[in-house]
C-alpha cells in the first residue's frame, strides 16, 4: 500500500486530498482546502501555505505527490501569482523528500472520467464515487483528490520513465 | 547599519546581492547568483534555489529582502516558470523571519540611475560605481545589487506605509 498526496495548488485557496492505493484499490484518507489571507502580503501568503503543506505532509506521512498543472489561459499577473503557488506546492514535497509528479488538466480528467473533455461537475462526481468519504468543501479539493488518483494510475508507468517528473 | 538582501529571481539563475547601509552610505557585503540544472526537475530545481537561498540568509544575516518583480511579457508557460523562481525568492526571507519588498524594474533603474528607461549596461556601471568591491560575474548579481539599493532609497517611506510590502 502506497500513500499519495494530490495538490490542487492557488495563491487563494490550495486544494489538497490524500489516498492510499494498494493495487487497484483506491482509499480516501483526508482533503481539504488551505485559504490564505487575500489581506495579506504576497510573502506572507506563500509562508502560509508553505507551513500547512509542511504540516499536512508531518501529519498525514504521504510518500509521494502529484501537482496539478492547471492551464493557463489568463493575463501575466495573474499567471504569476498562480506561479507562485505552484512554486510552493512543486518545493514543499521536494523538501521533504517525497518525489513529485504533475499532471495536466486534460490527463486529470481522462484518468478519472475517461474523457479529457470531463466538465468539473463530472470529476467531482467521479471522485465521490470512487472515493467514499471524501469531505470535498470546495472543489479545489476534489481537483486535488483527482489529481492523487491521476497519480495511482500512471505511477507504474512513471517508474519505467528515469528520472522524470512530467508525465502528462 | 541595516544589512539588506536583494533577489533578481529566475528559475536558471537567481542572481542575490547583499548590502550594508548606514545613513546614506552603502557598502557592498557580497555577490553572486544561484544556477539550478536545466536537466533537474523543477521541483528538484526549487529545492536548489531554496537551499541556496536559506543557507545565503543563514551566513550574510540580512535583516530586510527585496525581490525585483521582473516584467512580464512572455507567454503563459515562461511567465508560470518565473512565477515559481519568484514564489521561492518571495517565500524563503518570509519563512527566515525577514520583511519582504517587492520593486518593479522602472523602480529600481530609477533608484540606481536616475531614470526608468536606463539601459542594463547603465544599470551595472552604476551598481559599480555605487559598490566599490561588488563581482558581478553574471548581470544577474547586478540586477539584485540594484533591487538592494532601491530598497536601500526606499525603506524610509516604505516604513511608513503599515503593513504594506509593495512600494513600487
Amino acid at each position: 500500500m502506497i500513500r499519495l498526496l494530490g495538490i490542487d495548488p492557488g495563491l487563494r485557496f490550495t486544494g489538497w486530498g490524500v489516498i492510499d492505493v494498494d493495487g487497484n484499490r483506491l482509499c480516501h484518507v483526508a482533503d481539504g482546502v488551505i485559504a490564505t489571507d487575500g489581506d495579506a502580503s504576497v510573502p506572507e501568503r506563500l509562508r502560509t501555505l508553505h507551513d500547512a503543506l509542511i504540516d499536512l505532509i508531518d501529519q498525514r506521512k504521504p510518500v509521494e505527490a502529484a501537482v496539478e498543472e492547471t492551464y493557463v489561459n489568463r493575463n501575466g499577473a495573474s499567471t504569476l501569482k498562480l506561479g507562485y503557488a505552484r512554486g510552493i506546492a512543486l518545493l514543499v514535497p521536494a523538501i521533504s523528500g517525497l518525489p513529485v509528479s504533475e499532471y495536466g488538466a486534460m490527463a486529470v480528467k481522462r484518468a478519472v472520467v475517461g474523457t479529457g473533455a470531463a466538465t468539473k461537475e463530472q470529476v467531482e462526481m467521479m471522485v465521490r464515487r470512487l472515493l467514499p468519504g471524501a469531505t470535498i468543501r470546495r472543489a479545489d479539493a476534489s481537483d486535488a483528490l483527482a489529481v492523487a488518483i491521476c497519480h495511482a494510475h500512471h505511477r507504474a508507468s512513471a517508474q519505467r520513465v528515469a528520472g522524470g517528473t512530467r508525465m502528462a
